[in-house]
C-alpha cells in the first residue's frame, strides 16, 4: 500500500469521510490505490507522499486551478501581501478593487458581496434575495452546496436532489421545519419551473446553475428570465463552475440573459479561496436588512488572488485556450473510442467535460482507465477540467496513453470481463457513507 | 478627508455596508475620521493609505493575530506552502496532521472537521450535533456568526439576540419556519437554561461561548454540562473568540468541563482563514449521514498556519504573555480613569479587555478617546485584544498617551460637553443600517 492510501486510512479515523470535501476521497477516483496526498503541485503536475509525479487529468483542484497549480504571477502577488501582512484591523482596499472589476465584467450589476467558500457564497446570495423579495421560498435547478438552506429540499422526499448533480444526499441535521422551501425544477425544462411557479405562488428566488452538464437551450435561460421578472422573484446565477471557463466573466453574459444576482467561487482566485456575489443596487442593498458578517471574509489573499487571476484570464485570453485544450480532449476521446469500438457519451461543454462509457460495466471500466492511466503517470476521473497549463504537447501523449488503454479495455471486454483486472474495489459515485 | 475614509466612502457606493464584516466598520471606530484600509501590517503596527503608521489597540484583525501581523515563522511556513502549490486535486497532508494536533490538546475529543471562517464552522458543528441527537432544536448562549439556524432566533421576537452580543439584528431574508427553532439562554443564569430546556423537552443541541465578557461561574459550565447529559442533548463549546488566548487550547480545559464538541477559528491560523470542529467520535460520526462538504476547505494555507501557530503559541507560551499585556492594560485604565478622576468599567478577561465610560455621554467620550489617540498614533476601540507582538515599552506608552487624554476629557467634563470637541460623528454600536 503507498503512502497516499495510509494516510487515507489513517485520516479516516480522524475526519468524518476521511476529509472535507466529497469531490477530492480516494473512493471517488481509485479505491485504496490513489495517491490521495500531494507534496507539491506545479501547472498541471503533482507530486505525491512518495515524489511520484503525475500530470493532473483529474478536475485540476476540483475546478479551481484553471491557471495551473502554483501560477508564478499569481503566487508572487499573492506572497507580496502575505510579507505585507495579510490580516489587520483596517479593511483591504483591494477589496474594493475587485468589486469594481467584476461590476466592470458585468455592466448589469452595481454591487457585490464576497465570502470564502461557494457554499458560503449561495447562502448569502439566497440571504440577500430572500430579503430582497420579502418572500424567503426558493425554486432551484443545479447545486448550490451543503448549506440547510439547499439540503432541506430532500426533507420529505429524499430524492428531490437526485436530478441535481448528487443523488442520495441525506438532510440529517437540517431542521424539518424547512421542509417545502426549496423546490427543485429541472435544466433545460422550462415547463418544471412554470410547474413549480403555479403550484408555489410565493417563491422569492430563483436561484440555478446556467451551465452545467449541457448547453443551455436558447429559449431555457430566456424563459426563467421571464418567469422570475413576472413574478417579482429574484433571479440569481450560479456561476461557481461556469463562470471565467469558456468567456471572461459569467457565462450568462454570452447568452445576453441578465440575473438579478450572480454567484461565482472556484477559478476566481486560481484556487486560493474566494468567492463573490455581485447584484443589481435594488437586490444587494437588501444585505444591509440583515445580519452577514465574518471575519475571515475580510482577509487579504483571496482578493489579491482574484485580482491577479482575472488580469490573466483577460490578458492571456486564458477561456480560448481552455476550449481548444478542452475540444482536443473531447474529440480525441471521441476519436480513440470509435476506433478501439468504445461506446461512450463525453458530456459538458469541453473545458469541463465528462466521459461516460456506455456498459454495463461502466463504473469497472473508468475504475480500470484511472487505475492504467496512474501507472502511466497521470491523475484521471470522469471529468476533466481543462487548464491554461495544458499544451498541445500533454493533450496528444494523454490521448495517446488513454488510447493504449481503451485498446486493452476493448480486449478485454471481448471474451472477459474488466472485474478481473482491478487491483482494488471500484469507484464509488453519488454520496454514500463511507467507512 | 483622508485617503481611506475617501475609499470607505466609495466602498460603500460598491458594496452593500461597504465591508465583510460588522467590526472593520470605520463607524464603529471613528467616522469619517478612521483610516479604513491598510497597505502593510507587521508586529502591531499598520501603515495606511497615507503610508502613515498606527500601534494597532483596535483587535489586531478582530483577535485573529496573536502573534502579531505578518508573523515571520507563520508567514515562511506559509509562503514556502504556497510556492509548493497550495491547492490540487490531491488532498494536502497537513489537514491530517491539524486534526491530530487538536485532538492530542483535547483529549477528549477524537475527530476533527475543518472549515475557513467562524460562521461556517458553527454551522457545522450545529449539523453534526442536530444528525447525532436527531432532534434540531438548538438551545444557545452567545455569538454564533450570521448563518439562518442562529440568526433564525430574532423571528417573532427581534430582541431575542439583544442579550447575546448584538441588539437590533433583524432576521430579514431567513425563512419564518425556523421560528422557535433556536431559543436563547443567557450566560452564568444556569437557571435560563434549565428554563427553556423545561419548555423545549425537544432539544437536541446546547451551544454557547464558555467565555465571553466574564468568566463563567464555577457551577455554570458544570450545571450546562449536567442538563446536556440528562437531556442526551450535543453540548457544543464555541471557542472561537476564546481559544488559546489564556491557555493552549479551548478554555473549557482550564474548567475541566469536557464538551461533546467544540469550535475554534479566529487565532488558530493566526490571521490565515481557518477553523475547526472538533467532538467526540459518536457525535462526529453523524457528519457522514449529512452532506458537509465545499471546495475550498481543502486548500492548503489554513492547515499550514495553524499548525505553526500552534507549534509557536506552545513553544512560547503566548498566553502567558497575552494575560501578561492584558492585566497591564486592564489595570493601567483603571490606574488613569482614577487619577483622573473618571468612572470606567473595565469588562472582559484581560487579553480580552472591553473599556466603557460610565457617562450618559459614554460613545461621544469612547469616540473622543479614539479620534486623540488616532492623533498620536494609535488604532483604538472599546475592545483591546493583546498580541505576542505587544512589548512592555508598548503597552507604557500607549498607558502614557491614553493618561494624557483621560486628563484632556476629564478637564473638558468639568464645564463642557465632549461633542463639542468632536472632528465628526459619534461612534455607533450593535447592528445598524450603514448608509
Amino acid at each position: 500500500m503507498n503512502k497516499g492510501s495510509e494516510l487515507w486510512r489513517k485520516a479516516k479515523t480522524l475526519i468524518p469521510s476521511g476529509n472535507q470535501l466529497l469531490s477530492k476521497r480516494s473512493e471517488r477516483f481509485l479505491p485504496e490505490g490513489w495517491p490521495a496526498y500531494y507534496v507539491k503541485a506545479e501547472g498541471c503536475r503533482v507530486w505525491d507522499l512518495e515524489g511520484t509525479e503525475y500530470k493532473d487529468f483529474a478536475q485540476m483542484g476540483v475546478g479551481s486551478c484553471i491557471l495551473g497549480y502554483a501560477n508564478a504571477e499569481v503566487n508572487e502577488f499573492v506572497i507580496n501581501a502575505i510579507s505585507q501582512g495579510s490580516m489587520a484591523s483596517l479593511n483591504s482596499y483591494e477589496e474594493v478593487e475587485l468589486a469594481e472589476k467584476l461590476i466592470t465584467l458585468h455592466p448589469w450589476a452595481e454591487m457585490a458581496r464576497f465570502a470564502r467558500t461557494g457554499g458560503e457564497a449561495c447562502s448569502v446570495a439566497v440571504r440577500i434575495a430572500r430579503a430582497a423579495a420579502g418572500k424567503t421560498k426558493v425554486a432551484f435547478c443545479g447545486y448550490h452546496g451543503w448549506h440547510d438552506w439547499y439540503v432541506s429540499a430532500n426533507i420529505g422526499n429524499e430524492s428531490n436532489l437526485d436530478d441535481q448533480l448528487l443523488p442520495g444526499i441525506a438532510p440529517n441535521g437540517v431542521p424539518r421545519e424547512l421542509q417545502g422551501t426549496a423546490i427543485p425544477f429541472y435544466y433545460n425544462d422550462l415547463g418544471s419551473l412554470e410547474q413549480v411557479v403555479k403550484k408555489h405562488p410565493d417563491i422569492g428566488v430563483i436561484i440555478m446553475e446556467p451551465l452545467r452538464n449541457y448547453k443551455p437551450s436558447p429559449e431555457f435561460l430566456a424563459g426563467v428570465r421571464k418567469v422570475a421578472t413576472d413574478m417579482g422573484a429574484v433571479l440569481v446565477f450560479d456561476e461557481i463552475t461556469s463562470g471565467f471557463r469558456i468567456n471572461n466573466g459569467g457565462i450568462h453574459l454570452n447568452h445576453r440573459i441578465e440575473p438579478d444576482m450572480a454567484v461565482f467561487g472556484k477559478a476566481l482566485g486560481n484556487g486560493f479561496p474566494i468567492s463573490a456575489i455581485i447584484g443589481k443596487r435594488s437586490v444587494m442593498e437588501a444585505a444591509q436588512s440583515s445580519f452577514i458578517s465574518s471575519t475571515f471574509w475580510t482577509e487579504r489573499i483571496g482578493y489579491v488572488a482574484a485580482l491577479k487571476t482575472l488580469e490573466i484570464i483577460d490578458r492571456e485570453n486564458v477561456p480560448a485556450h481552455l476550449i481548444h485544450y478542452g475540444d482536443s480532449i473531447v474529440n480525441g476521446w471521441k476519436d480513440i473510442a470509435e476506433k478501439n469500438d468504445l461506446d461512450i457519451t463525453v458530456s459538458g461543454i469541453s473545458p469541463l467535460a465528462h466521459i461516460h462509457f456506455n456498459h454495463t460495466d461502466a463504473s469497472q471500466i473508468q475504475t480500470y482507465y484511472a487505475q492504467e492511466m496512474l501507472r502511466r503517470g497521470y491523475l484521471l476521473g470522469a471529468s476533466v477540467y481543462s487548464t491554461f497549463a495544458y499544451t498541445d504537447e500533454i493533450i496528444d501523449e494523454f490521448l495517446e496513453n488513454s488510447d493504449a488503454v481503451f485498446k486493452q479495455i476493448s480486449q478485454i471486454l471481448e471474451d472477459d470481463t474488466i472485474q478481473n483486472y482491478l487491483d482494488g474495489p471500484v469507484i464509488e459515485s453519488g454520496f454514500g457513507r463511507l467507512n
